[in-house]
């Protein structure tokens, strides 16, 4: 099913009717407004998705009589006054489905001269829907503006401000509250206040005329004058119309306002990683909300004759990489919202809170790797690296005894890494486009170049560089990408022997004859990300922390023997898993692909599911110990305000768990089975070493496109090279044809990408479903193929 | 009043009675436990703080009637069957008061043989109390593990969930939920399946006996006989006992949790700024929850007999100076999860949303700087103040035609300053203890030493370092802080001369004779925090930034005339104001005590009211002009995955308005009138240039304690500066026993204070109450005169 938009239009103004309660009287409320918009020669609709209840008294039947001429339509009628979620039970109507069939009628209507619509749910604002979902989850795609019913029975305080913030956690935005005076009870003046303090207005109604008691034949006629004149009399009230002024003009004032932000934004933002000179207005991507894998757009794509002037985008980039579990995901919104209430945020430099722990404790699990016991929290990936190389530096010099004050200690990485943007962590990096021009830059260490993983036509293969090829032997082709990943094999080929060889010699070269002092290996395993997407041969990182391991002797020629038992050897070994840690490419560390155990490995992005920053650099007892001392000077004196804040570390552990769930469970087992041996040969196995979301099929399809120079995809990341006269780099063009018609997308949605020069990556969440993935390879399919 | 602990108790289990609405029977089911317990041969009781309707229909009463012998106890007794606060309205019941009655009363029934307690509410979550506020709310600072029961009615499934999300959001831990079976709603089967998949124990009871119709003589003995056989026969069910086990389990759980965090804690956690060795798992503060100003700490100070295993624990150091508006803060934990439920976080390079664009808007108004136009996000102070050195030193290399790879520019600023732990800006501080092992750290810059203001046996004063006594003249005194402040007058004094004269011979030699090239000028305006809470004299830091600006031709003297036009003159000015901006010293701004608009300013920690990480460095239009090219390379490229992380972003919108509000609408009157020079002098003015939320008189008081060398206080800032022999400084234990005294604390509550060196400091929040500053002045009098 096609996702829906959030449902905005400029001629409709369109709103979802939800109650404090059942029973607080919705429908006479509905009918109080439309009766009143067509009394002003206006026309109105009224939508009731699902009713249940008798015939008779169906809400649209109601509207329909006192409605002054109110356009009525309901979607599912069911008989019995029950909860949706048991009337349907015989049928099967897909939340999806129904979503669709709301916008379709709403844009049906905003394309006629209707004015207004009120779209009427059941119950109360959590009451399950027909597929038994709660409401206020099922509704949130469309995102309607919200007309709230509150409830002026006793208790009514109490339920109005509960149903208030259960809309308001899914973030929602009431517009406007209404409820019936009850002189006794007066909750429409605790309400008013309630509200008037959050800028909502609220309207007090008079309450309808009783029922009859006596059910005769005329007690219906009197029924039915009663509410004639009730509704007569109150949908000429000054408080109505002024209303709805109020909610015509909000509506116009929303679009007006969504027009401008572009403009706003250029003139007050410093935008991250963007060069302004020559940026427009419309260059910038205005979002209005977002929900699962799409953010909410406005004026984006096509123009011609939009459903409505939102439209649904997938988050392509999966917001730089950070996406996991969902924007606007409820689970998250509320594990944010109890450590906020619990905690706030509480300082931690000598206190302990539940979640700072459980993270920790349930970190250590998830990484699984023996060597690690402490973990040190920040707040970005670029801090964590800070804290990392800061580790790492201390327990090198102090294992050889070298006076970092005196002499240059550098890093060993590969070339293409990429840390972070702050200076410290940058000097980590070669020299390149992104540090070249920071003033205070001195790249320090020493990057290899390194053999590719990639597709070329229909074939995975590596690619050794050209000037390696006499040390690093031929380029190779590979059956599968998991034959890749069998290092175990390939450690004994003769790839294996010459890759160790050749960094060997490197190592030995720049330390005995360049001079070189090393104080730590750096890498991310398996895919540099901002480098450009580039998959280095995991045999070659493999071999690179073996031969630092193995070798300590390298880094020290002319030293004494080093310290007793150590548990790292050679260099600390860092693993940067900002990006691909936590179930990115598949897995729950990356790490695992090369069967290796860093001494030091640091994880942020995915780690609060794609919420809020947080980041933690975890290491190993020897290397902690480094900084165990009598003096206080000797600590790692590193601490960001807000460390370990208790809001990010619950919404960690909650992330951390659906995911581990996820990978259990068998979520991903689709993708799984397109890319075990077994779907290429009935012998093979059924778990395959590595996967994506991306079909194998659309690899091999792209892969041998004229204009795709390579591609690949591995767990959620899907990475296409384009053919460059002018050879890529990150100031390539290449990619923006392309990123260019995703954009324009097709009829269900666009896509949201980002390119690196002349690649161009899509990045899924780990929720996505499957056939988004498979229209996004539809587009990819129509643009490349 | 005193601020009542959260409960907990070893012996007593104390539940807190919430109903997802009205008349959904909590009485009923309070009555069930209470008289399981009983039965099991424990004892049980049952307090209604707050009753209304009609005497006989009282709870306790019912209680008193069918608890089987149940003590029952009601606090505050009202006949009208309406809510509290109606009810309630010609009594005069403080909300602290009644939360310190509800305390009292379980930590008595604790020293008895009583093993359960229910304290139940009247009505729903957000029924109002007898002051008006929310029963969620008012008795959150007890934050009694909650019963909630359900609703079985129609519509129940939707107000049982909002309640219970409503709960959640203020911190509340949710402990069972209870409700009648009712076979045609079924909503125990639905609310069973959603609590058990939040690990929330549901179990239905049978609905009780319908009321009789008639009310004849034997209709009251029917209806108590049929209660007796339902009281009977629910409370031996054994899904009530068990879940009374649960229920016991828990509470001991708990306690023991409690008692394992801090060994867990040293296990696991790498502290930041900490040095381990020696560190015990007693010196961890184990914090169970916060609420307002306080931590609730477990087995912190007393051991005498405590009323709870919590205490409330001052949080005097605002949690790294980022707190504002009140840890647990409903408002801004709403506010967390609106923004998560709209957007979760969206990706920000070329992307805009509404509360980013909102912010951008806000700060600059509150910054209330001409020169600013442009507002660049990051996480945190280190990355932001990255952000602005990056920014600096561009605009400078570019105005004198440096560059940068080839020579060293290096930064003005003060000594004993901090911007942050990520290398690049640990290297804009001079050498220190902070930094002087971090192996990459290479301190680029020039500190000049700076007078001090202090206050010492009861004068102002301001004392130049002896070795400059020479060029800036002696020491001098002030009849009061705001004229130290009034630097208008001061500066066409001698000592401004003087400074002036200073500053612009050191800046000439140092370029000069030393080839020193010079990128930018880097203040904490007024106060210098982690540096060991050094307030400079203002006339300096307003002497620097005017030589600076009024003296271009002393940073490139070779070079010819600058380029044209600049908005900025000399050096770019950075203004540091992650600790001192929003509020923190009274001001919107501490620039604004200098009179000085910066170029680049940096404002963090208060931002989000001391919530979460977030960061804005803000910039003029020259500075963002130097980085407009054609090349994208020219770009600020520079970035973290969360810029602008939307629940950051709206979160600090709200705490911008609010702390803007207070600052408008006269929340801090009571302090200001201390500070003003009207209390010395009928004559003065009533608003003074600088005020404290510590009280003059204690300053006074302090400053002529024997162990005390000087002290002062601005804002919310308390600074006091202890004798020792060996010199002070960041390795000094001069102040630890202050710390020690205050973290024993007095009756009421105790401090977790933090301290540098010799210095000691105390910090508020915006909202603390006076009462709780002036109990915290009397424990330091206690302590120190």
């Amino acid at each position: 099913m096609a996702p829906a938009g959030a449902g905005l239009w400029r001629t409709l103004r369109a709103h979802q009717v939800y109650g404090a309660n059942t029973d607080v009287g919705k429908t006479i409320v509905s009918t109080v407004l439309c009766n009143a918009v067509q009394r002003q020669k206006q026309r109105a609709a009224f939508l009731k998705p699902v009713s249940t209840g008798s015939l008779d008294e169906a809400d649209d039947r109601h509207l329909k009589r006192y409605g002054a001429g109110t356009l009525t339509k309901c979607l599912y009628q069911f008989d019995e006054p029950v909860s949706p979620h048991i009337a349907a039970k015989e049928k099967s109507i897909q939340d999806d489905d129904l979503v669709a069939s709301i916008h379709k009628t709403l844009s049906d209507w905003a394309r006629t001269d209707i004015d207004f619509a009120l779209v009427e749910t059941a119950g109360g604002v959590h009451s399950p829907g027909p597929n038994g979902n709660s409401q206020a989850d099922l509704y949130r795609p469309l995102r309607l503006p919200i007309v709230l019913v509150a409830d002026s029975r006793l208790g009514g305080i109490s339920s109005s401000i509960s149903a208030y913030e259960s809309l308001l956690l899914r973030g929602y935005d009431i517009q406007s509250v209404l409820l019936f005076r009850d002189e006794y009870y007066q909750n429409h003046e605790y309400l008013g206040n309630f509200f008037r303090n959050k800028s909502i207005p609220l309207v007090p109604l008079p309450a309808p005329p009783a029922k009859p008691s006596q059910t005769d034949a005329n007690s219906q006629a009197r029924d039915e004058e009663a509410m004639s004149a009730y509704y007569q009399q109150v949908s000429q009230e000054s408080d109505i119309l002024r209303l709805l002024e109020e909610m015509n003009v909000k509506n116009t004032k929303r679009i007006e306002h969504l027009e401008e932000m572009a403009g706003r934004a250029q003139d007050l933002i410093w935008y991250p990683f963007t060069q302004h000179q020559g940026m427009r207005p419309k260059d910038i991507t205005v979002i209005d909300s977002a929900h699962g894998d799409y953010f909410q757009t406005f004026g984006s794509g096509r123009t011609d004759n939009p459903d409505s002037e939102l439209r649904p985008t997938f988050d392509g980039s999966a917001s730089w990489w950070t996406q996991g579990l969902g924007h606007g995901n409820p689970e998250l919104s509320l594990s944010a919202a109890y450590a906020a209430g619990r905690y706030g945020h509480v300082m931690f430099a000598g206190t302990v809170h539940e979640p700072a722990l459980l993270l920790a404790d349930n970190l250590l699990k998830t990484l699984d790797n023996p060597r690690f016991t402490k973990v040190f929290y920040t707040d970005n990936g670029s801090t964590g690296m800070e804290v990392a190389i800061k580790m790492g530096l201390r327990a090198s010099c102090d294992r050889y005894d070298w006076d970092a004050t005196q002499e240059q200690i550098s890093i060993l990485g590969l070339k293409g890494s990429y840390h972070g943007d702050t200076i410290g962590v940058m000097d980590c990096a070669e020299p390149s486009t992104y540090n070249q021009k920071v003033e205070w830059y001195r790249g320090r260490g020493h990057w290899f170049d390194f053999p590719l993983v990639k597709m070329v036509d229909g074939t995975w293969k590596i690619e050794v560089p050209a000037e390696l090829k006499a040390e690093l032997g031929p380029d190779a082709e590979f059956g599968s990408l998991g034959s890749v990943f069998d290092l175990n094999t390939r450690l004994n080929t003769e790839a294996g022997q010459r890759y160790k060889k050749y960094i060997r010699k490197t190592i030995e070269d720049l330390v005995q004859r360049h001079g070189m002092k090393f104080g730590a290996l750096i890498l991310e395993p398996v895919i540099l990300g901002a480098g450009g997407m580039l998959f280095c041969d995991p045999l070659f990182q493999r071999c690179l922390t073996d031969v630092v391991r193995d070798h300590p002797e390298l880094f020290s020629p002319n030293a004494s023997s080093p310290k007793a038992a150590p548990s790292w050897s050679g260099l600390p070994v860092i693993f940067d898993e900002v990006f691909t840690g936590l179930y990115r490419l598949g897995r729950p560390t990356s790490a695992s692909f090369l069967d290796v155990h860093p001494d030091i490995a640091v994880n942020a992005k995915l780690l609060t599911g794609g919420l809020i920053p947080l980041c933690a650099t975890v290491a190993s007892q020897e290397i902690f110990d480094t900084f165990s001392s009598p003096e206080k000077s000797d600590a790692l004196l590193h601490g960001h305000s807000y460390t370990a804040h208790a809001v990010g570390c619950t919404v960690a552990v909650d992330s951390l768990k659906t995911m581990s769930d996820m990978d259990g469970n068998g979520s991903w087992d689709q993708f799984k089975t397109d890319w075990s041996p077994k779907a290429a040969d009935p012998a093979g196995s059924s778990t395959p070493e590595a996967w994506s979301v991306w079909s194998q099929r659309l690899l091999q399809d792209l892969s041998c496109a004229e204009s795709v120079e390579s591609v690949f995809a591995i767990g959620t990341v899907l990475s296409i090279s384009l053919r460059d006269a002018q050879g890529g780099g990150y100031t390539s063009n290449a990619a923006k044809g392309l990123q260019q018609r995703l954009a324009i997308g097709g009829d269900q949605f666009n896509v949201h990408s980002r390119v690196l020069g002349n690649v161009l990556y899509l990045m899924s969440s780990l929720t996505s479903k499957p056939e988004s993935l498979r229209e996004m390879e539809s587009m990819l399919r129509a643009s490349l193929v």
